[in-house]
């Protein structure tokens, strides 16, 4: 039997739908949600990623204000510029495009961008305020990209035992708090777990994202598990060479191998077949953030 | 066999010889260790737990300074303490003492004290400073105690298999983010798990703090598993009645059944015969973080 596809896509676009409906009805009421994003320098994937999240933010309807500074701007300009931007009442969240160069310290950076701007969770109060389930927060998007696809899917994690497959600070960190925080039962695997099986054999649902092809196989799982893959990896075979298609271009996979579908009771994953992936959740929460952002600042809701 | 008998005592000695030394080191610089207590209003409870502080401190030649508002204060005074206690170069932390009066907003205070004055980890940004391993933050007591319990008897966590039964703010979550950090594979237990015996059963480390006597029996892990319990409960018998001492006092104890020493490799509990828990640990990390705090603000180590 092959298992239900959740879509990532689908999910997506009935959070960009609600989106637009709520920033039409900001700009009715004389508000326009603006979103800045702060780059330092001309690096080509900046400015091209900055392009990407212009056309993505204009279908929400949010508008996009680039602060470029030069890429030798010193600490003190920096921190005066986060300033400027956490008292512009006409921003209503911004994102810092990382990598900064050395001399900006971004241990003081990322406390300073206010927490009510910081749509991306840059500043570690955000993720505090995640820990004490305090919803003003702004939480990592790939990490609350799979509660809202829980949400779609009236998944309730409640009592159910779940296994998280990475234990970084964007993903599996803040994704186990959220999970706990609707009394799953959750365990955290990583590369120094012994043995990852044991844990995801016994799961009603099973979350990876790790960037490792294969890593997930239907041995690991019961029939009928959930399985949610958030990885964006490319199909390596046995000798780790990249596996090409018929152009000779690299396939897009997540962890998932193939063969999952077969067996897990519902899936979504990059790897072909499996019903794509959370990706297009991650990058909907970006406008879901600024507006939602957007409305507190201006005390609606 | 009987386990190891793992003393938050002996621990607590340790910790509180090395925080003596910093504070005269401190002093001999020119630099008197101060904690602020604000207290509004007379609460017996509250003064007395002022007392037991102000002792306490005393030992790690820590000064404290009591802070007495009354208890129909306005939100906006209390604020401006806060902000005059942020502000006051000679106060190096603050305890805030609860319950709070219901005109103060809570929510709106707890973001307020400045996260390097806040030794009790009451500002959420200190939870974020936890998720993101910053150093810098104050992270929950009783949860730190666990860390500071391991590093003390050397108990390496990378690898281990390890079962906390505790989901809360102030203790599951943090802990379960600190052992994470130390690659330990971690699940978390609560009150809605299916099975909480599916995991213990299969762990190394059994940590536990509900505050129920009983809940952990030795037919719940293998021989061998290290029992860490930082539960305070008093001993009830099978129809939930207090169980009495031959004075007629209630029996203090943790969440362990008095057997489980028999079986565990290492034990620490309140339970009578398992080791007296880690409640002087979490007490003496209060003054721990206080004399770390002062040290920051000081720009020493």
């Amino acid at each position: 039997m092959s298992a239900k596809l959740l879509s990532g896509k689908e999910v997506s676009e009935k959070m960009l739908a609600d989106v637009l409906a709520d920033s039409e009805a900001l700009r009715e009421k004389g508000i326009i949600p603006k979103l800045a994003v702060l780059r330092l320098g001309e690096d080509p994937g900046s400015i091209s990623y900055e392009k990407s999240i212009k056309t993505r933010m204009a279908k929400s309807k949010i508008e996009v204000e680039s602060i470029v500074m030069d890429v030798t701007v010193s600490q003190e300009e920096f921190v005066a510029k986060i300033q400027e931007v956490n008292a512009d009442k006409s921003i209503n969240g911004c994102l810092i495009f990382k990598p900064l160069p050395a001399q900006i310290n971004e241990d003081e950076i990322k406390y300073l961008l206010a927490p009510e701007k910081d749509p991306d969770a840059l500043n570690p109060t955000n993720l505090g305020k995640l820990m004490i389930m305090d919803n003003k927060g702004f939480f990592p998007c790939t990490a609350e990209g799979v509660m809202e696809l829980l949400k779609y899917y009236e998944i309730d994690v409640k009592g159910k035992d779940i296994t998280i497959i990475n234990n970084s600070n964007v993903f599996g960190k803040p994704l186990a708090i959220m999970l706990t925080n609707e009394f799953a039962t959750v365990s955290i695997c990583h590369i120094f777990t012994k043995s990852v099986k044991e844990y995801t054999l016994k799961s009603d649902i099973v979350i990876t994202g790790c960037g490792v092809y294969g890593l997930l196989t239907p041995d690991m799982f019961k029939e009928g598990t959930i399985v949610i893959d958030v990885a964006m990896a490319q199909k390596k075979d046995a000798n780790k060479q990249f596996v090409l298609d018929e152009n000779g271009k690299k396939i897009r996979t997540g962890d998932c191998r193939e063969d999952c579908v077969e067996k897990a009771g519902m899936i979504t994953s990059a790897t072909p077949g499996c019903g794509g992936g959370t990706g297009p959740i991650t990058t909907a929460l970006l406008a879901q953030h600024l507006i939602k952002g957007c409305k507190m600042q201006n005390g609606i809701e």
